[in-house]
This record gives structure tokens, sequence and C-alpha cells, in this order.
């Protein structure tokens, strides 16, 4: 093993989500980097070979793409030895729906927010309703803050357009809580023990790339999404998720997207 | 008894408020009405000659200048036989800060609303000190509306200036309940019902016109002091305090406020 090759397998174990290595999260961050085109194909030993890498066995690899297509996310099929997997229509849509939040390099701010008031008591269920329909936060049991203009909403919501200017300390703890504040220091920690430690000339394969692509988005997935969609007055002073964002694609940039053709075909 | 005299008794009566004849209270009002200036004085005789027409006995206007007095509200003094009654700098001040939302023929509309929300559980005390403090209106346990731009409050309410377009039945509901409604309309029966009925060239005395000024700003005090500080847009398109506005101030109008001098002298 040279070093080039230990170089890797630590950034492999520097880059891996201390909190969530979930197989089948993995996968479907893998499909959402690489394979989110309609007619993208990943064969079984592309798969092997861009997961096994992380220290993941085979089987375990079988178990989530058996769990993905019960639940919808990917199909399979197999010519001669050689199986391949995809996204379906489902997995498609669910994966497009994350994409902007995930690979926009600068979020567009928004500039219209509204509010909706629950009245006490039955309201709250008609709220948690247009929350999950929608891009909502709660700031408390009865209220929840979104983008845009108000929207017709169910009759029994309060809807107010407002111009917020900043959160009291309880708000921003609830929004920005220290799990996420963590998650963004030890992302950027690695990102840049990887950056600083690169070694020098040393190009990836096509599938060592994806499998630095698939941790560094598979683990950025989790932070982005999670990010409270929020006025830019909301976050404190100190919030890291913009460095966070341009640390990931500082590296993703060192780290062009492989074609699909050349993992499939190597090995 | 000639026939203005029953014509006037019958005025009275239909004038009454038929929730609240509580005899402090129209104290309150004549005051507030006829003897807001810092020298205005009202002798007993006065006082009897306005408000015993209304069925009140003198025994219970003594009881109420007693109770008014130990408030801290007015405060009385005697010259030989004549007693007089005067608001205190307290009773003047609490006086004049309402004075503005019963006498406004036509109230200002207010251009700017903000919210406030606190946090879920121990926040709503903070909410309730503001709500007290200020011009609030509260629109669920934890947010409350109120004119004008956001202030600063304390840390730990989020404040949201916001742009009210219309409010949920709920909402409605709760800020114009229905005895609101039957406030409004009983009155503008009983003031359409006075102004119809008017003797043709009747003139009150002086003391007859403080009897139906007290009654009428007595009751139109609490629709006034009632109806909810709320944006224009929030109110049912059937709501009466504008008609019962105008309806108070076109009786008013016919009714001059008399010179105090004229009915502390009558007799």
């Amino acid at each position: 093993m040279n070093d080039d090759r230990m170089w890797f397998d630590a950034a492999v174990a520097k880059l891996a989500d201390p909190q969530n290595q979930r197989v089948w999260s993995i996968v479907v961050s893998l499909f959402g980097d690489l394979a989110q085109d309609r007619t993208a194909r990943v064969s079984g030993g592309a798969l092997g070979r861009i997961i096994e890498p992380m220290g993941i066995k085979p089987e375990a690899i079988r178990v989530a793409l058996h769990r993905l297509r019960k639940d919808g996310w990917i199909d399979s099929t197999r010519i001669g030895r050689v199986s391949e997997h995809f996204l379906t229509e489902y997995g498609r849509t669910r994966s497009a729906q994350v994409t902007p939040r995930i690979y926009a390099r600068t979020p567009v701010p928004v500039s219209r927010w509204h509010i909706l008031i629950a009245e006490d008591g039955n309201g709250t269920c008609t709220l948690e309703k247009a929350v999950q329909d929608g891009d909502y936060t709660m700031l408390s049991r009865n209220a929840a803050l979104g983008p845009g203009a108000p929207q017709e909403h169910a009759d029994d919501l309060l809807a107010l357009e407002v111009s917020p200017q900043n959160a009291p300390a309880w708000l921003r703890e609830r929004l920005c809580p220290p799990e996420m504040r963590t998650a963004c220091a030890s992302l950027i920690g690695a990102l840049q023990q990887v950056s600083d430690t690169w070694p020098k000339g040393w190009v990836p394969t096509p599938a060592q790339t994806a499998t630095l692509r698939t941790l560094i988005i598979h683990r950025w997935r989790r932070v982005a999404l999670r990010n409270p969609d929020i006025p830019a007055s909301f976050f404190p002073s100190d919030w890291e998720e913009p460095a966070c964002r341009d640390a990931v694609f500082r590296v993703l940039d060192t780290l062009p997207r492989p074609s699909l053709k050349d993992i499939n075909g190597q090995g």
C-alpha cells in the first residue's frame, strides 16, 4: 500500500459522517450526486468500488439496495452477470427536490416572509399540516415562519406578511442548536484537513473521486437540509453554515464529478 | 307632567345602558364629559340634577362618591352647605387617557403593525406584561398584535413588523364577539329612536342635556373602549362600531356640552 493509498484511506475515515453511516442513506447521496439523470445506471460493481472503501461490506450494500427497492426509490435490472441500479421516477423526484438546497453555492436570499398563526388548541393540527406541506419553520407551538408572500391557506390560519429584523436568544437557540454548530465545525475541520494534506500531484481514480464526493455530499446534505430556512438576521453572528458551504464546494471543485461510464467499466 | 317631560323620561330609559348602571361608573362618565378641566367643580346639587333622573337615588350617588374618593378618582370640598366634587390629578389623568378613543369622530387609521411572539411556556409572562403596558390585542396564547413599528422589547419576545390582510373566522369571532355586536346594534337603535321622536322645537335644560350626554357617553364608552385596536381588514364586513360612532356624534351634536356654571347654579 503506497502513501497515496494510505492518505486516501485516512481521508475517507476523516470525511465519514460520525453521526450517520446508514448505508441506504449513503446510496441515496451517491445517486443524487452521480446518477440523477433519467438514463443513468450504476452497476453493482461500481457501487462496490465507491462504497466498500468506506468500510462497508458488500452484504450491507445488498441489504440497502433491497430496502430502497422496497421503498420505491431505486430499481434494478440484470443483464447477464451484471446488475444495474437506477433511480425510479419517485426517487428522482425526491432527489431533485433537495438538490437546490444542497448544491446552491450562494443560496438566493428570501426577500419576503410570512407567518401563520393557529388558533389555540385545535388549530395546531391545521398548522402542522401546512408546515409539513411547505417550507415552514416553527417559531412556537402555534406560529410558523415561511418564505414568500402569504398564500391562500386553510381558512383557519392567520397569515401575516412580516419584516423580520432580529430574533430573541431562545429562538436562535431553538433554530440554530448546538448539534448543528458541531456538525458544521467538524465538517469544516475534516475538509480543511483533507485539503491541507492532499498529496502533491495525486489524481484519484474515478471511483475514488466518487467515494470522496459521496462522503462529502452525504455529510453536507444533513447540514444543508437541516439549516433552518430563516431570515439572515435570525442567525447568530458566528453561524458557520455559510463557511461550511464554502469549504464543501472548495473541495468538491477539486473533485470534478466522474463519468459513470468510467466507474461502471472500471475494475 | 307635560309631553316633553314624558318624552325626556322615555329617552332616559331608552338610553340607559342595559348592561351597566353602576353609579360610580356613571359618575366617571359624567366627569369625563363635563368636568375634565383642572378648575371644573360639580356641586352636589348638580350631580343630583343630572343623575337622579336616571332613576338613581341620592343615597346611591353618595355611596358612589365615597367609593370614588376612596379610590383616589375624585375629591370633594364643602363650602357652607354646598359640597363640590372634582377629579383628582389621578382621575383626570385616567380620564384623559381614554378621551381620544371615546371622542374621536374618525379614528386615525394605524398604518404600521407588529406582532410579539413569546416562547412556549414561560415566555407568556413577558408577553402578558408587554400587553398590559401597551395597546396590544392577543391573537393567541403567545402572540399579540400592536400598532406601530416593533419597539425595543424585553429580549425574549420575537417582534415582527406585519402587513395584516385578513383574519380567519375564529379570530374575527374572538376579536369581534356577539356581545359587542349586540351592544352596538342596541345603542344605534336607542339613538335612532331618540332622534326620530325628538319633540319638535323642544330645548332641554342644561341639566337635562347633561343627563342625556352622560347616558350616551357612558354607554358608548363601553363600546368604544372594547372595540379592538386591530387592522380595518380584520373586522367583519358588517361590523357596526363605525355606524355606532356616527350615530353617537350625530345625537351629541344636538346636545352641546352645557356649562357647569349653569348646572351648578340651576335648581
